[in-house]
């Protein structure tokens, strides 16, 4: 029986999270959840359904509105709840599942506590994966991939020795906009952004797929997740969604993880890895999936890949900058603050500002972090429409 | 340093294993090459190239070709001389690629004498896969596949527990013939056979892939090399040849092997398992690659897939004679006393006339093997172009 903390319970991963535990009764037991304060009820029905005994919420308010609720649990109310359900000794596992920088101090918290870690949460790493990483090696916490990305990765890797590869190709589906010119794009609306092809996902990773930001962060993850260097990872745009990455060994020899685009596979992996659960509802027909196709992705219409790429390469506080900068752009994007094209610029505006140091510390990506937020409130504001 | 024995030396997966072996002097030496009589001149060549110590020919005549053009290895000559450096004493991986039944005996004395088996013929476990699997277990021989296809699942399954295979996927061209209506094929030539769109493989192994017998006898060996049974082993046509084959687990996810159609990939890792050889001028490009597409296969135009299944279900000595007819009768089409549609037949003519009869050892499968050929010949000549 494994015992695990949902961290972001209420989200897309937390509820497929729950679906899995739900298959699996005698295999799991959510022990904490932790959510932000918009979907109490939905909360209040997961804390019932799963008997979960801690619940961690952004706030006394929502404290409160669970209590009327009348959950029972000990509720933990503000930030300090979600790095204290992090680190719980009740819990094995910690599913990391809460969007943006916030979810970086609880993910350093279970790191530091040594659990395993499914991760879905990308700022951790982005912003500081080196000093996470390197927690994890001295705790012995073993971060799981939740990502469909990287768990193709660190399935076609498994058992791989890592000299043997020659480059990891993350897939990237491109987003609504794949196939427009930059110039098409200066106009779209956030509706159009928020209509992803393949996958049912959060709004701010939406939006992040839609400028393939999100693949720049994946990248960014996968060279600390897997301690390949950025001119060994590319990216490739796969518009099925059906290879979720390959990886590519020094004898020309490919291994790439194929399925449904359906993130319980990748969580279940996570969750009971290194055995598999059988989801019998789950294939992929490829015969039915007619084709596979490969792109480049446009690097002219999307350069948020190519700032990727260079914080990564920059090294230090920069990814963190560029993380920072990106989730203030995307909110300021969704809130109708700024055009689509614009988030890029205030990402790569920020990174132009920013004098970049080492990162030693979790603390130090997230100043750089508040750094890049308030460095593109600035911006936005100066844009006339803040 | 790897001592090899190359059985088939002169034939297409022979040449590409000196290829290998010529880029990696430092890690392997061919002590033993073996080759059918037809191009003295080629082993001659490979014998003084290599420096193999011992060599054998099917006969007196070819022996005394050797000598006649410098060879002072040791001659072997005969079938048993095949035997012999199969069994090799100084020989560490013996590379089986003779064609058709004439691989068996070879392949069973290096798995009884504990060799690692690079196994490229596809007889020895098609005819007699149960009883050449259990000599390796006896004797610790590992079977290490060199077909494209086995070896892409080999490399998919490796490192995973075998409860967690859902079933395994073959790739299959398709062959020259895919898309056309059973009618449409009988009256193709030798020439239209010999065709293959995407391998360049010798003439029988061509003339199967074009009559999918070729992935029958793919499915059978799969059964045994992997302990998969019948009903868990499906056939995917996959014309572009760049999936080799897939593995889905029972979570869904597929685990694929991609990679440019060049034998030497799945030799090199054969040779070297389980290390992987850089081959640097190797690799596919997936963006060039246009699109990746999979069909089922027509069962009606190319029936000896299923006769294929139907053997091995029927098990015993059934396989033996499925293998055994169909080298007679594409050897009677290749020499056009055939049609293209008449080797299915035939083949279905000796499975419905064969009284099968439990395997227990290799001689066995040889002599239902030898009983097939003899019927198909009968059967041909009855057709009036024998």
């Amino acid at each position: 029986m494994r015992r695990l903390a949902v961290l972001g319970a209420t989200g897309s991963i937390g509820e497929s999270t729950l679906d899995v535990v739900r298959r699996f009764p005698d295999r799991f037991r959510v022990v904490a959840l932790a959510a932000g304060g918009r979907r109490i009820d939905r909360l209040a029905a997961q804390v019932r359904e799963t008997g979960a005994r801690w619940v961690a919420v952004p706030d006394e308010a929502a404290a409160e509105a669970l209590r009327s609720r009348g959950v029972t649990a000990e509720i933990l109310a503000g930030p300090e709840g979600l790095v204290q359900v992090a680190g719980l000794e009740e819990a094995d596992v910690v599913v990391s599942a809460v969007v943006g920088a916030a979810g970086l101090l609880p993910t350093y918290a279970a790191v530091l506590a040594g659990k395993t870690v499914a991760l879905a949460n990308k700022e951790s790493l982005v912003a500081a994966g080196e000093v996470v990483m390197a927690a994890a090696r001295r705790t012995g916490a073993r971060i799981l991939p939740v990502d469909s990305e990287h768990s193709a990765l660190f399935q076609a890797l498994e058992g791989r020795e890592p000299g043997q590869v020659r480059r990891l190709i993350l897939t990237a589906s491109g987003g609504p906009f794949r196939g427009r010119s930059r110039t098409s794009l200066a106009g779209v609306s956030v509706d159009q952004a928020l209509t992803h092809p393949n996958w049912s996902m959060g709004p701010k990773i939406t939006v992040d797929s839609a400028t393939l930001m999100n693949k720049g962060l994946e990248v960014i993850e996968a060279r600390w997740l897997f301690d390949v260097a950025a001119d060994r990872i590319d990216v490739a745009v796969h518009p099925e969604s059906i290879v979720h990455s390959l990886v590519e060994f020094v004898d020309g020899s490919l291994i790439a993880q194929l399925g449904p685009p359906d993130m319980r596979i990748p969580i279940a992996y996570a969750l009971s890895h290194p055995e598999r659960l059988p989801l019998p509802d789950l294939s992929v027909d490829l015969v039915r999936a007619g084709r596979l196709t490969f792109e480049e992705p446009d690097r002219e219409a999307f350069p948020c890949l190519d700032l990727a790429y260079e914080a990564l390469r920059a090294g230090g506080t920069v990814p963190a900058v560029l993380s920072g900068a990106n989730e203030e752009a995307v909110a300021a994007f969704l809130s109708r603050r700024l055009g689509f094209l614009e988030i890029a610029e205030a990402v790569a505006a920020a990174l132009e500002a920013h004098r970049p140091h080492a990162l030693t510390t979790v603390q130090g990506a997230l100043e750089a972090d508040l750094w890049a937020r308030r460095f593109v409130k600035g911006w936005v504001g100066r844009r006339g429409r803040g």
